[in-house]
């Protein structure tokens, strides 16, 4: 996040950027949170996971990363654990349309919201957000890490790498943390919880929906504990039970997908070009023309002249 | 900001964290904004400023540092311009008064939330947000670095170090990122610019407010013209007059200043410590006991049973 | 407020309003407060303060004078003071934003919203906000009556007239109250409180920031006592030394400043005038054009056809 080597927008100047638009106009959006996940790892984990992973990328493609979001969305069952830092829901969207907003009027208008935290199911709301305010031609994906490699969370009896199924700062999370950044992982710490629910298993999911069971793990309140209460360690399954090598094979494969995504789309549209105007907007053609010159240039107007953030 | 050094919060885990509380519960927020700078400084600059300097002072004093806030608020004249990443006045507010109640929450009950930015004016409504919902004892304080050292910034003819006053992005400005973040500049790039504007000079004040005119920087529209158009490079006066050495003592001053706070503060209340709570707050003495408690100790209500954050 | 002299705009009838417009289009929005000054002195005091400002000065220079914003931002050490109203921080703001635009709209395109409360810090948002939704020519100034003359609060040790630096309805703004309205005021039930803070003297400075302080007066929670617990008299100073004699140099100074802001804008841009469209704002040159014609002429268009302030 703080080297001089041309990934991180923030530590390149506007002529860097601009030549760097020329190249590739994509810009992989990291959004993490502040979460207390247990006395073994940091809280900025679902951060790290996904900056992490999209500086790789960037140095194999060439794309660009916005320094993370760190502060993020949570559920109910999340307030009040010490260590996590829940945003107001409506100040988290509107926060990521507006960061959406200022890098498509910079000239980013492909983006990937790569989201490391259970927010998977409100990154889209902004998003949607963004397009109905403002009605330009882009491409906005939101990737949430755990789906792009759906079948790399198998329990040993599945022919998997682990014991138990994803949760939260559990085996799973913190095999994925002891690959990524193992400066920050103490488990010599760790310790293990029973994970508990009010109802008969198999009507509601777990982490990433992975299960594909009827209920979206978050598509309830009351189906279990909060977590401050239940899970005071800030862990719900079994922590002790992690190792790097058995995310390995996992890591690989998410950072082959993010790849080949970026690939995808720049091969289909490369740096300036976007699927026709006309197909994702019904602007007037003359508006859409001048919105999506390249910034500074004679005829462009900036995306806030026809869509109003601030209404 | 990826170091285990103990310095950023969501670098540590909720066992160091809990350590770190017992000794030292200040946590200094940086907050800044993504913006252009110009071809020659990069956009994360605000936040890279005030990041540095917090770095600093917490290995002297032991205090915590909050990974930062990236993207920031913005007043109209700003609005448009490539780089430039402008978030929703109301998201801004109520993201950082999510941060500073999940901090409060956590157990940082005196924060600093250092702005390295042109947002001054908004900053406080946010602290005072956070106040009237919660109505919890604490000491939040909005430090803009630029107010810490007023009288570092002079020009030449005053007996100061600089040959133009403090604008944006410009001989002072540059000089300091010179000084705290020299891996990211580019002065071979550096271009200056003829500051503007439509009403008899003397009226309305400059950077910070240094100049102690009438009229605040930000307290007007139409005074000077909008930056896209009047000044694309992104600079506003005189990025080339710019040196590290210009900066170094207003540096020195600003960093033991800050020092000087946090000791200050945790002289007066050391760890667990806090301003009598029936001079802050007329909740029931029963409730705010039991939200000021160690969190997670026997009788501890979090402080969103208290005030709320959604409502 | 009630006299049929051409001063306030809702006296005035609307053929009288347009030859106003005429001659000049800037209008002067008092923005005051309901709040507790004591025993001794109006509830309307800060609202009495600019509005017999603004009067004067528009029977010299012939601008017009809208009637007063009565009810205002209060910072969180206000709530709950009996006599105080406080109004919810986005609907003072929004309330602003519609004020300006609604005289916007009827072609008061230069306005000056002259502060006379502790909430300095909030009225610039609405400027901006305006501007923002709208991206129209204007020229919109907030002045805070107290910063148009900086130098004359001064202690009898500085060479000033007073005895105690300027806080709240104390020996300063006391003075002020009985020079402008002294038919309102009760010295003989004037009382004096003792100022507490809780960090040593030094870091957090007074009204209007006068003392150049690192910490604005509003940059803090928790730096003093909430006024409804610790000066329930609603004083915070000594309000039986002041005199109507202590503040006669500062009225005078400031009416000549706030003549010479008004003379200066109108002789720069007299009624119909304003800065070039297109140095504030990408908006298309045809619906600048529309919107800053002449309300009602042909080819006119109402501003709220290019913003949204319902959005």
């Amino acid at each position: 996040m703080e080297r001089p080597t041309g990934v991180y927008f923030q530590t390149m100047t506007m002529k860097q950027i601009r030549e760097r638009l020329k190249q590739c106009d994509l810009i992989i959006i990291p959004v993490g949170s502040t979460e207390n996940h247990g006395p073994n790892a940091p809280t900025g984990e679902d951060t790290f996971l996904v900056t992490r992973m999209a500086e790789q990328v960037a140095l194999k493609t060439g794309c660009t990363v916005a320094e993370p979001i760190w502060y993020g969305y949570h559920p109910y069952h999340h307030i009040g654990m010490p260590g996590t830092v829940p945003v107001k829901d409506e100040a988290f969207i509107d926060y990521l349309v507006s960061v959406i907003a200022g890098f498509w009027n910079t000239g980013f208008r492909k983006q990937i919201l790569l989201n490391g935290h259970g927010q998977e199911f409100v990154i889209p709301i902004a998003i949607h957000k963004f397009a109905k305010i403002f009605q330009v031609p882009a491409i906005i994906i939101n990737l949430n890490w755990y789906h792009a490699i759906q079948d790399k969370f198998k329990t040993k009896e599945e022919g998997g790498p682990y014991e138990t199924p994803f949760i939260h700062a559990d085996e799973v999370e913190t095999s994925w943390s002891l690959a990524l950044f193992p400066e920050f992982m103490h488990q010599e710490w760790a310790v293990d919880t029973e994970p508990k629910g009010f109802l008969p298993e198999g009507h509601i999911d777990k982490a990433g929906n992975l299960l594909h069971r009827p209920i979206a793990w978050y598509g309830h309140v009351g189906g279990g504990p909060i977590e401050v209460v239940a899970y005071p360690e800030g862990v719900v399954g079994k922590a002790t039970l992690a190792s790097a090598e058995k995310a390995k094979e996992g890591v690989e494969a998410l950072l082959d997908y993010l790849e080949k995504l970026v690939r995808d789309i720049m091969e289909r549209f490369p740096a300036g070009k976007l699927p026709p105007a006309e197909m994702l907007s019904q602007r007037p053609k003359e508006e859409l023309e001048a919105l999506t010159k390249e910034p500074l240039t004679e005829g462009w107007r900036n995306l806030y002249t026809a869509g109003n953030l601030w209404g």
